[in-house]
């Protein structure tokens, strides 16, 4: 049996918690047969890195980005390698270029294109514990690549995906996934298992412990993911398909995004279109538009609202001067999303009614609505978002 | 025009100092045309990476060792790359692979075997400054290996030589080459120009500016070596071949190494072939014994004395143990040897004597005297090595 595991920047954060990091890994390679270790940077030291390279100014050649933020999981690898082998187990560390990942050439945010797997499959058929650095990978040229932020997740389960592996365990410094956000509902409940899709639904919002690039690709390969805790012995959470997931909860969780903002275009020409001339200049400013309402106007106008990033929203409104008879354009970066996430909504009617008027009962007013099969979207004043989110928790009995 | 130019771990030990680096390569691009840069790790990023590796313990792999030790060159070569681009230059940086310096897979004392500069001639033809991390190179089998001691100074050379530049630059924290260690005599002056072969001899003996290894790989390919320091804009020194030196002086500087241990094997049997069997032991045990010196004792006995470094005297004192009929083996820790180095010295009698009674004017006894056709070493109790040097320095007309 074969599993990858993943341990982030804080697992391996000094060399104390790499000697833990080390023994855990030992006792797996025991359990599991073949182990893959996936390995981040050590603590702060990619953001250390980057501060050294901004000394030098913001416009940074992104191929030598690359080159010096993929030391940071070298280190850690081969320390990794080092502590395991000082505990009398065979290890092998790897590049990402070592490990046969290839990727596209797209520096600083490069997505993984295949896996060569045959050095880790014949490592791992001399009995080597594999290390593979994080985060990294290389072109069809040979320059190093990174991936982007959540990247050595993303190694992890693709390397879980091309190794056809039983389990990828993900090991961060929190227990696993919860209804929501336990610093803001103290009596927060962690989820046992829940399903890729509303992993998806709940990363996307804020719950950020997986990124999607990951659950996505996990999802894809149908690799069984869990999270789980690098400090201590609790099981975590296992995120798998719907079908492997014997008790379905209505609701999942509850997930909170304040970073939004809202535009408002008032009063828009509506002719057949524009939506599309919108969203379509948008997409290609790469943009990443969330919820969109479009309404009528009077006179042959047109409403149209969207959220997206609030970090995007300068881009967005450089955009919008550029398309003709747009109206006026309103922004507001006081909101925030609230999403109530759960795959038995599928077969239960009336959730999002309960939402509603749970949230009414507390006078909070919905600036904007969205739905899908497993989710329901919320925008709301960004003053009474935390509000709204222990209102959603508790109306749907997620505590404790 | 191309040149060479390494820079050491001082000279890129901060943001700052890189920027320094930067301007100074880019008026050297501006000047020679073709610019290749060779750096260390930044300040103490090589000991704080073994530190770190110690910290699992003292038996570590060798493979594991080298993958974490390349990683500091691997960020001072991109962050001195980003600098240059800073500053409007096209710069392009290469770890030792990526170089084409290929090794042998003796890990964290690798040997250069041969260089493919393709790469780095391509690159220098489309204008590019390239920065070779240095200290590092790659075994057939693609595994990252190290140099050792000195490793950069070597990786410039050799690049040197593979790429037939017109002249190598090692800048590093001191001005150049001194007649001696400027913290013993104040007024060491400093060699503008010295000869290959005077340099392995001073090199050899402690002053430790440039490692032997590079010295004798530039004078294999007879490239012009200049040390520098990269705080000023001082000349420094040339180290050449010894028919580009107009002016030879007889004594061009002496040397004190305080690291020696000496053994005296007393009355060992005087049977043909004894010397060659205990140095062809110590030879197989890589122990680097100096200077020898047989006497003939009474009654077939013979008296065997030698120096070696300090740290070697107790794998010698073991393998001792193992000659039959050697007498008895007396070490003395307390003694340093002193050398008076100079090419002219070929072409004028009396050096020695002159030596010997400056020496025996200040009551210092000579333990064991050895010469070869540029250098006179004698071997002083350690208490009165600092003496002997001053006075030698003194009675050739040294100083200032």
């Amino acid at each position: 049996m074969l599993v990858v595991q993943k341990f982030g920047g804080s697992s391996v954060g000094s060399c104390a918690r790499i000697q833990a990091v080390a023994q855990r890994v030992a006792q797996s390679k025991a359990r599991f047969e073949d182990v893959v270790v996936v390995v981040s940077a050590m603590g702060d030291t990619t953001d250390d890195l980057l501060d050294l390279a901004h000394s030098f100014g913001n416009k940074i050649n992104r191929r030598e980005m690359d080159r010096l933020l993929s030391s940071g999981e070298q280190i850690s690898s081969a320390l990794l390698a080092i502590a395991l082998e000082s505990l009398g187990q065979k290890a092998y560390s790897l590049s990402g270029r070592d490990a046969g990942i290839l990727t596209d050439v797209h520096f600083t945010r490069a997505q993984i294109l295949e896996i060569d797997t045959a050095r880790i499959q014949d490592l791992l058929a001399q009995n080597f514990i594999v290390v593979v650095a994080g985060f990294q990978g290389v072109s069809k040229s040979g320059e190093i690549t990174t991936l982007g932020r959540g990247g050595s997740d993303l190694s992890a389960v693709a390397l879980a995906g091309a190794l056809r592996a039983q389990l990828c365990e993900i090991y961060t410094d929190v227990d696993g996934i919860y209804t929501t956000d336990p610093r803001i509902v103290s009596d927060a409940r962690k989820i046992a298992q829940i399903s890729y899709d509303e992993m998806l639904e709940l990363a996307s919002m804020g719950a950020k412990v997986l990124f999607n690039r990951s659950v996505e690709l996990a999802k894809k390969y149908n690799i069984p993911l869990i999270t789980r805790n690098s400090f201590n012995d609790n099981p975590g959470t296992l995120i798998t398909s719907e079908e492997q997931i014997v008790e379905k909860p209505i609701v999942s969780g509850i997930a909170l995004d304040k970073d939004q903002a809202r535009v408002n275009i008032i009063d828009a020409c509506d002719y057949p279109g524009i939506a599309g001339e919108i969203f379509g200049l948008l997409a290609e400013a790469k943009l990443n538009i969330d919820m969109i309402v479009q309404t009528i106007g009077k006179n042959g106008k047109t409403n149209i609202n969207f959220t997206l990033p609030e970090e995007d929203l300068e881009i967005c409104q450089r955009v919008l001067k550029n398309v003709r008879d747009i109206g006026s354009v309103e922004c507001d970066r006081q909101v925030a999303k609230v999403s109530v996430v759960g795959v038995g909504m599928r077969s239960h009617s009336g959730i999002a009614s309960a939402a509603f008027k749970a949230l009414a009962k507390e006078n909070i007013n919905i600036l904007m609505i969205s739905t899908s099969e497993i989710k329901i979207s919320v925008v709301v004043e960004v003053s009474l978002a935390e509000l709204a989110l222990q209102t959603l928790h508790k109306a749907f009995k997620l505590a404790l």
